[in-house]
């Protein structure tokens, strides 16, 4: 069996193109534009590279973007009383803080400090009680990402065996919470876990959100079954001097056994920041006390 | 194989005395004893038992019981009133409103007006927030006396494979969350579940908590396995006319499998009021400022 690739750099477009055609209503409706506020502290380059597409893809779509770009040295003060003019800017939608902060900025203190209505990222605890109780919640991007190309892939996906491998806050567990949802049967691995083989063997849907490149093998998959690789994992290349970027998974190996597989790059990766306009665009229209967009 | 009984019972009481101990102390620092708040809305005699036991091992601990014990035709903004004058009584450190509420009252909108600081019901979603992100939080108190059952039979847990039956938010949800955060591997199986004896099979940790009489058989269990019974379900009993208790697990034949198992009743079930007390003694520790009191 040769698997499927799910081509999320494709499904992300699209997604991004039902957003754009969504926002011409919101601003009739309203008579403005939804507003993603991104707020950067210092110079780290990834961070850098982050903060720009969010910007381009934000414009892309019709909503307004806001750059907030502070020095290093920024005070945790400084940065709280920044968070708390954007909770209070009509205008401002969603709220992103783009992490890692300098070491001296207490960062839970900070995404405590956003507006859960705004927390675009999903990070603040009132999301993740939300999403962990089944109550209307902002969901963490990469997460929502993955569950929609699940979803495109396979359809309903109630009583499937998810095994997520991973227990971070940002992807492992709320994948989990979203995967339960859907009534998968749910595993969450880690590295605590004893015999991981055998246990990904089980799942007719394996989620791979650890950071450790190829681990996990072809014959750790179920024939047939679907892999979504959320790692992204620079490695040396083929010539000396290069690197590429890999997955948790092996690629070749799993794809040869799997029924459908994301690839890296281009699979889980470009559904982020489609997730995050999803979320500004949701949050916008909760503020305005609209209905949820429908189909995106 | 004969199981080790789990004597829910006997431990409980331990863990009442334990805490009982500690309210010298506490007075001693702050000048008053821990108290809480039990609010029972209407005349359902199940509640009715529930809140007289609540209040005489409250007592029995040294703390202070205060009970509201309102009509069923009570408003829902009389509801409120009441639990808004609960959250500012500084003598009030645990708020706990007995569900069912009457069908005219939203019992989401009361649970999320009591202070986080003072649920210790565990139920309002910024504590299963805390407790999903692994923050400080009230965590629900089936769950929280099952674990202690666990950790109390078979110390450390990391690397164990726990399977939760049940995906409520009040035992199955907030039970997978304790045990991931214990490093156990965690498969949440629910009604949608296929195979859902094969899955059992491959638990070191069984957690049953779905409500149906006996469900779980014998032979879903591996050998040597650990099994909380969280179910209390009412079956006709021998003699016609009298009716007793069982769990969801068959116990005689899960009994002869397992390494250790809780009976129904007195294996779980005597746990829910002793982690009433104990999170009230730590809402009310919190709340003073002091750190919360160890060997719980």
């Amino acid at each position: 069996m040769t698997a499927r690739i799910i081509d999320g750099k494709a499904f992300a477009a699209g997604l991004r193109a039902r957003l754009a055609a969504r926002v011409p209503s919101f601003v009739e409706k309203t008579g403005r534009a939804p507003g993603l506020a991104v707020v950067l502290v210092g110079e780290d380059p990834a961070s850098q590279v982050y903060v720009r597409s969010k910007h381009k893809a934000t414009v892309e779509a019709g909503m307004q973007s806001f750059e907030h770009r502070l020095p290093a040295e920024t005070s945790q003060q400084a940065l709280l009383d920044l968070v708390a003019a954007l909770n209070a800017d009509d205008s401002v939608d969603g709220i992103l803080v783009q992490l890692p902060l300098p070491p001296h900025i207490d960062d839970k203190a900070v995404l405590a400090a956003i507006d859960p209505a705004k927390d675009v990222d999903g990070f603040h605890v009132v999301n993740a009680g939300r999403l962990a109780v089944g109550e209307e919640a902002l969901v963490p991007c990469t997460p929502l990402g993955s569950l929609m190309l699940l979803q495109d892939a396979l359809g309903d996906l109630s009583g499937l065996h998810a095994v997520v491998i991973g227990r971070s806050n940002i992807v492992g567990k709320p994948m989990a919470q979203l995967l339960l949802q859907q009534s998968c049967t749910v595993t969450i691995a880690h590295s605590r876990t004893k015999d991981l083989p055998g246990i990904v063997r089980l799942a007719d849907i394996v989620v791979a959100a650890v950071g450790r490149a190829e681990m996990v093998r072809g014959d750790w998959i179920k024939p047939g079954a679907t892999v979504i690789d959320v790692g992204i994992n620079r490695v040396p290349g083929a010539e000396p001097g290069k690197t590429k970027l890999v997955g948790d998974c092996a690629y070749d190996e799993c794809a040869a056994v799997a029924g459908a597989i994301t690839p890296v790059p281009g699979g889980v990766g470009p559904m982020t920041i489609a997730c995050l306009l999803r979320n500004t665009l949701v949050a916008a229209h909760r503020r305005a006390g609209l209905s949820d967009p429908e189909g995106l």
